[in-house]
């Protein structure tokens, strides 16, 4: 998924990382993925247990849209939600992934340098 | 790394969560990390190739050390940056693999609904 991610033009990859990122970025979207995570809801459903409004959880649902984290679908008189195709959720993990070794070899180097001190 | 934050109140967990990822949700800031991961900079020296003016990129420093991903040090008249503690970029990078669990699962049901169909 992220190779093929890694062709797309760098600017479109940059805004959907910053899309995803920040979708990720709230508790309450958090809530709404882990949710999905166990089947399909309507916004109805979601908002119940949020303590939000059906206007704040649309909110939260628009973000998680956009970053392709969610997909809706309108159901008869209801708006269905699910997990969307995430395209970019396996970018954002392999980001991080590739980033803790930069981290991690900081603090190698930082126990390194202590132990030759020692 | 992970199980030592778990265990930390539910709040404090959520929102170092929230400012990590919302920290990483900015392009510039991606940059400062990649810039950082090669060894540390003073903020002048980070707001050269980043196009952005001085005050433009302590903005940006302020948040990357919000959520501990970057410390900083007065270092005669200038401020020194280097990667910081992160401590909850472990927890990030297992939060995005936890729930790509949630939608491989999601894909695979699809994928045996397909197969058991044809």
């Amino acid at each position: 998924m992220g190779e093929q991610l890694y062709s797309e033009p760098m600017g479109a990859l940059l805004l959907t990382l910053d899309a995803t990122f920040f979708a990720l970025s709230d508790p309450k979207r958090r809530d709404v993925l882990e949710r999905l995570g166990r089947g399909p809801a309507t916004l109805s459903q979601l908002a119940g247990p949020s303590g939000l409004t059906l206007n704040g959880i649309k909110k939260h649902v628009g973000i998680l849209e956009l970053a392709g984290l969610v997909e809706t679908e309108k159901v008869g008189r209801a708006r269905e939600c699910r997990l969307g195709p995430a395209m970019t959720l396996g970018e954002a993990g392999e980001w991080i992934e590739a980033h803790r070794h930069a981290w991690e070899g900081r603090l190698d180097r930082f126990e390194h340098f202590v132990e030759g001190a020692g």
